[in-house]
């Protein structure tokens, strides 16, 4: 292996870390979302854009309007996951810009004018920042259930705006003792890259 | 800091990590490409798709071709570095489904036999798979320097097919010194977090 990080991160990270539907009782604090956070806030984005918000489902009341909500297969899960997060992308992103971008405020009119380019570029670049925040729960040492199956209408009526698009729900926690599936396979390197 | 990725890997992938414009001339190689994907292909996808394809650009004629589809501000970048990588979502990856999600081989067609909703999840999940794909670059020491400032149109004709679709074109390379912006900001956490 001539990979620059270490072997023990690597599997932290990816090699071990297996999306999990089952979690230990003991709950994740706003103290690790925080430090989750300002780890992975540097991932890059266009325009140095963040559009990713995060609400954290805390309270039994939120918890218990989200369920009927989740698919099927994910309800239960979701009951019972130490703390539930849903990700979201905010389509105004761009009244950000001149603070996020202060060596070329103009980004704003220029490029982010019209709504429905914001909400292309909210959802591309907040899916960027999901997956960085994903790798920063599993830098933590928690597991994430990260899933797409839900009302996403009814999500984003009950707990965001017309303004804020839902992207995914995220489960996080201590995995429990086989907690995941045996790991599925993956496209090999040959089926995925080419040279030209 | 609690966290559980040591603070050498923190900054490897995130405090120290920097998207950069210039590069020094150290080539990169197609092994070190294939140990990045075989670290960063587990990161975790909706139903375990991969649409996430990779096209070295390796040839000068290729790089020739593509230079005139970049933004006037990414053109020089992108004809100076090591390596270029346009990143594209195969629309139709639900093909490969039945392979990949063997436990539940019927997801193909009960949720992805329409073109736009294949289409809105490869977009989705080739964006998480890009993010995966930024920070592998940076676990193998290298940096990245990722755009969206290119004629997709015109990318997607001349490298890909009508199957997919253009999402970043990465430049890689090791980086020049004093190669980076200085730091823009980031939104803080209590911008981006609430809980209910």
């Amino acid at each position: 292996m001539t990979l620059a990080l270490d072997p023990t991160a690597q599997d932290l990270l990816f090699r071990e870390a297996r999306t999990v539907g089952a979690f230990l009782g003991e709950p994740v604090s706003d103290e690790q979302l925080q430090e989750i956070y300002d780890l992975v806030k540097f991932g890059p984005t266009a325009f140095n854009q963040t559009p990713l918000r995060i609400v954290l489902v805390r309270s039994d009341e939120a918890r218990a309007k989200l369920l009927p909500h989740m698919s099927d297969g994910n309800r239960d899960k979701t009951a019972a996951a130490p703390l539930v997060a849903i990700l979201a992308a905010d389509n105004e992103f761009h009244e950000e810009l001149p603070e996020l971008l202060p060596h070329f405020p103009q980004a704003k009119d220029l490029f982010f004018a019209e709504r429905p380019v914001r909400e292309q570029s909210a959802s591309m670049n907040a899916a960027l920042q999901s997956a960085y925040f994903i790798v920063g729960v599993r830098a933590a040492g928690l597991a994430a259930g990260p899933m797409t199956g839900f009302d996403h209408a009814g999500v984003q009526k009950e707990f965001l705006d017309d303004d804020h698009s839902p992207l995914m729900i995220v489960n996080i926690g201590r995995p429990a003792p086989e907690a995941a599936f045996p790991r599925s396979p993956r496209l090999g390197y040959d089926s995925v890259v080419t040279s030209v």
